[in-house]
């Protein structure tokens, strides 16, 4: 697999006080690599989570929801290569079967454990390489070794994708790191892929959760990479408390502001990393959308030229082919005057007022659409409402990649 | 340009009485094949219309709009290679000149002339040309000419597409000819592409919208290339009166039951004529949904599988990846239930019931896959709504065609 054009280095990441990390593998798929992670976190550590709001979602976001409730974690176990999406019930008795396994291990209730499976959809997790999974894996817990976890949940990613983050609660400073797999199958507005992120703050569920939830929403819920959602989509955060911090309880505490601040940022990176490992991607596209007439209103239209295969191949060809930006605008179904709209890319104004502008040069344009991140701006002249979406080009990677992907 | 593999002959084609037809070229492109379209009708010509719900559409867009207020049509002017969409005031003029002209050339009101221009968004018709291409296909005009015509409409299209049927008056003898062009921003919900529709029976106004506002909903309506939907769509339908009947003006009329039947039939064959030359297609795709709550879920549903690109690379690759129609079912927003859940490919049950069926045999959906029509079927198990959309694959000619279409 050839790696992303657009991929960055992995960051230096320090181990997360109370998270223990050990991964194993099992060949759901003919991989010699890592596919089962496990990690294990001390009593008390904190859950929030975000699951696709597919129709037809796994029995492992089945049983994230469930556990969701409780508020507290012991355990995270992640499959790849397997969704055991669209499975029946013994797709649903192996992930129960596993998440048990799991609770042997680490002495706790199987309502404290979380589960996530990625891959292909419709073929049971085979129980006996899940089961096994977790005991090669529990064997292999250690003090956070980010890099091999990311490695393992990964599934047609092209380079292993972390954020780190740090924050001071008061006096004490407490890390947020975040290991993410991408990289197709990816739409907003129904959570998102697998993401996982760990922090020490001590931080109570409820609190947690809700400063989770606003971090998504203008991370994972704001890129796209084919306007497709995995039945598998999973976000989760767990935090420990290890720092010793006073533990939040509300956004008045000291530092939670700084915490949330750190997790937004974290989500931030992360999801942009999954844009810059898009299947087939060459092309980094950041979208906002300005003067609409409320902020959902610009979301809404920016996904329309996010999700555009007619604007993704555009950019992907290299072409200042604005027109596809007016089309994107006007099928949106949201309020739109044509004779207002303006659109720019990079920083050169292209079409204000219907029209190109007087005296056009392309010449500009041509160089920004030359590199790898582009920027375009639509401004729809009618109110306030503002949104950024992040999308990659539309390239015969993506047709390679995924007409022959099962197979 | 290679002619898509699913190219139909174009039809033996009758002239239509009341119609002539007249092509030109003038190079609004570098193209040497005739660009420019006229067709004009004899007095009282009854017309109907749909256009795109785009909120950017072109001039002739709107100029169509205004006069299909009036129910009659004397001429129709069709531009190919130059959308005139985005061009602000002076693409307004352009269009309303070239309007202008062909009414004087026939010798009627503006409010009879009907206007159509496809091409490339933003770049404002050359008003010098679009005058000379009036001029120079009224000299041309004869007795209709439809392939010259669909060559002469089309922009990336790689085959002509035309489409014909009869239906008796009482004993009046009517046809119906339609031609159309796509064949990439293509998208339902939002009227559609170029298509004109040709008759010389005699029909209200009225009645005639009615009937062809009915027959674009499960035609037209229902397809998608891209989910890109133009700033152009416009499918216009006229009905000349020559054959001499009662004019109908109501459904109870004798033979109108018939005539709304040809023109679905017309509409049907034209539109999936788009999709088989949808660009870059190699597999026409019928999607069928039943068992939704209502038929508009139905199609919500089915046009969420046909616009997967996971669906469509899939099926590209003729991979038997139904868990990817299980993915575009849940993400469709609509009611289901996974476990209710059962996908067909062409007649084979593949997953019923949440899960793959018993003793699944992959190899007669193998050998479906390998054919060039694609059938497939969901059902949701709710209720008694269903839907029917055609789409195309997704595949490497589609990139090759949109990354560089305008250079």
């Amino acid at each position: 697999m050839t790696i992303s054009p657009l991929a960055l280095p992995f960051p230096a990441l320090d181990a997360v006080a109370g998270v223990r990390i050990g991964t194993a593998s099992v060949t759901y798929k003919n991989w010699t690599r890592d596919c089962v992670t496990l990690a294990a976190f001390i009593p008390g550590t904190a859950v929030a989570g975000v699951t696709t709001r597919s129709k037809c979602p796994s029995p492992e976001v089945e049983l994230c929801r469930a556990n969701l409730a409780g508020g507290r974690a012991r355990g995270l176990i992640v499959n790849a290569g397997n969704s055991n999406a669209f499975t029946g019930l013994s797709g649903r008795q192996a992930a129960q079967a596993q998440a048990a396994r799991v609770a042997e291990r680490l002495g706790c209730s199987p309502a404290e454990v979380f589960s996530a499976s990625t891959g292909v959809i419709g073929v049971p997790l085979p129980v006996d390489l899940a089961l096994a999974g977790v005991d090669l894996a529990h064997a292999a817990l250690g003090n956070g070794d980010f890099l091999a976890a990311t490695n393992a949940i990964g599934t047609t990613d092209t380079f292993p994708k972390a954020a780190t983050a740090a924050a001071m609660l008061g006096s004490t400073r407490v890390i947020i790191t975040g290991i993410v797999k991408g990289s197709g199958m990816i739409a907003p507005d129904m959570a998102t892929l697998l993401g996982f992120i760990f922090t020490d703050a001590a931080i109570a569920p409820p609190l947690w959760q809700a400063m989770l939830t606003a971090a998504v929403a203008n991370s994972f819920n704001a890129i796209t990479v084919d306007s497709d959602t995995s039945t598998s989509d999973t976000v989760l955060a767990f935090a420990t408390g290890a720092a010793g911090n006073a533990e939040l309880t509300s956004m008045d505490d000291a530092g939670a502001d700084a915490l949330a601040a750190a997790l937004a940022d974290v989500c931030r990176q992360l999801a942009i990393l999954v844009v810059r490992d898009g299947e087939g991607a060459s092309k980094l596209i950041e979208i906002t959308v300005t003067g609409a007439i409320d902020d959902a209103s610009a979301r809404t239209v920016a996904l329309s030229i996010a999700n555009s295969p007619l604007v993704k191949t555009a950019i992907a060809g290299g072409d200042a082919n604005w027109g596809r930006v007016v089309m994107a605008v006007g099928k949106a179904g949201e309020p739109a005057e044509r004779d207002l709209l303006s659109i720019r890319f990079g920083d050169t104004l292209v079409a204000s007022q219907g029209a190109v502008v007087p005296g056009y040069d392309e010449a500009p344009v041509a160089a920004h659409l030359a590199g790898s991140e582009i920027l375009i701006t639509a401004d729809l002249g009618l109110g306030a409402g503002r949104a950024r979406v992040w999308t990659c080009d539309l390239t015969h990677g993506y047709i390679s990649i995924n007409a022959d992907y099962r197979s």
